[in-house]
């Protein structure tokens, strides 16, 4: 087998985690030769001091056979990507903002471009979907997709405490970002229920068509109020194939698949015509869960009778 | 698209369903072409009297591209898959005991043979567990892995009575088979957790080294004891690396993620060493869940861009 010839942008958690799990785990197979980070002069891990190179340099290095872009962000990967696509390297992303905003054009552009990574992390819900999509017609999908607000849901009952302080101590144990914007207003479930939406219907899905309510006015008192009828706040993410996509908080009753997950778990549950019922879950966040998401796409792409 | 021609080895409750998915959603890249039952004489649909042959027959025949076999069994299923092999056609096997007793022979025959369908019926945990296997170091799965005892189990503590008489009414509903022996005494678990266990490890479990337990001697007083602990009875089977595998009943606390996992539902959770924890749950019997993991081996093994 070939060594395949990685190049990284981004080289915060998750990036650094890819180097770790390609360091320890596929090293017979995969070797990181180029990094590009946003800021050259922050302090870096040693062993990458070497590799460190511009960003729009790597995307058509020779020295690279396939790219993985973990900096996020619609503007400037999508053009990094495309330039990446048209020199003929094999692309893995975990940027969900940018599959959901350019799905069609993405998937009619060509080329090998996977991106397992940028639904449920470490879930492999993606491959699972796509494989489900060939042989149902999907009926309806369901997942707690984002684990910051679903983290700062189940403390807010453990805990009975209101948003604000639950928020505010999630950021400085670097649970939340520093703005919580996308997360909390529900924009991240947003981009992957209209991800996993575009799978199962073939096209993309219209954002600005998908009704979108966050937890940023949640309240103790509804939580203890859903606590009361037996049931758990949770912020769903749904797609159905009659009524399209949407992001609302929900009192789940405790025997739904989803009401037990809890933390930082993500989950998706899927029904096809002829598989009634599929539920995924796990770690939904996190670098190693998202690396190994990533990772298993580089070996998917790979050349070589690995990926059989 | 070239049309793959399907020849299908059993036409009981998956091979029909089978039948129904492919002509419901697959007509355009597949069509059955031949039709092998263990005894012709029964009643068969109209709809496939004109392609029933010999088992034999089909396995060499020049009109099948691809052999579906779910007649179950080691012989003469090992034979026919072998020779079907040979003769160059793809194979699809639902087949957990063949998969379970002759994985090594089987991997090194050679050919494209899948078997996703083996173990958690319409559960891609044969999928996942590759992809995972290819990036992670996998440290354990644990599963609830055969519907039958499963539902027996849920439906002891639900209506408080006696493993015999749920039993019973099991057969009665063709929720358990007439000869109950393979799924009671953990067989069927314990090939199942064979297959998982090989592929995490990389080769054949010894079946004679697997402790195995069954529930044939379950007590309703056992079922109340556990449910006064907080606890649920559920047949769990088990690998790890350090301790390979067992199938035994185990008290699981109500927190535990396969504890809720009731009726027919079957579910796998597997650790690896950058993927903390991955649970799949989903229909793990019947004939349509099953036929949906069979024609996702068909479309991967097909020779087109369809299965990208």
């Amino acid at each position: 087998m070939s060594l395949s010839r990685v190049g990284l942008i981004g080289f915060g958690t998750v990036g650094a985690a890819v180097y770790e799990l390609i360091e320890t785990n596929l090293w017979e197979a995969f070797e990181v030769t180029k990094v590009a980070v946003g800021n050259p002069n922050k302090a870096r891990s040693a062993a990458i001091g070497d590799l460190l190179c511009d960003a729009n340099e790597l995307v058509r290095s020779s020295e690279v056979d396939v790219v993985v872009e973990v900096m996020g962000g619609e503007s400037p990967a999508l053009e990094l990507i495309k330039t990446a696509l048209t020199a003929g390297k094999r692309v893995v992303t975990a940027n969900k903002e940018l599959i959901a905003k350019h799905y069609d054009a993405l998937m009619e552009f060509g080329g090998d471009l996977r991106y397992e990574a940028a639904v449920g992390a470490g879930i492999p819900v993606i491959q699972v979907l796509k494989t489900l999509a060939r042989t149902n017609r999907i009926q309806s999908i369901q997942g707690i997709l984002n684990g910051t607000t679903n983290y700062i849901l189940s403390e807010m009952e453990a805990r009975q405490a209101e948003l604000a302080p639950i928020l505010r101590e999630s950021q400085e144990l670097g649970y939340a970002e520093a703005d919580p914007t996308s997360d909390i207003e529900g924009f991240d479930s947003m981009y992957k229920i209209a991800i996993l939406g575009a799978i199962a219907s073939g096209e993309q899905l219209d954002l600005t068509q998908i009704h979108r309510e966050g937890i940023q006015e949640m309240s103790l008192q509804r939580v203890q109020e859903a606590a009361e009828h037996g049931k758990r706040l949770k912020l769903v993410a749904t797609w159905s194939r009659e009524s399209g996509a949407r992001v609302v908080p929900q009192a789940l009753p405790m025997d739904h698949p989803l009401a037990r997950v809890d933390g930082v778990l993500n989950a998706v549950k899927i029904e096809g015509d002829f598989m009634p019922s599929l539920t995924l879950m796990g770690t939904g966040a996190g670098g190693r869960a998202t690396a190994s998401a990533i990772c298993g796409d580089l070996v998917a792409s790979a050349p070589s009778t690995m990926s059989s």
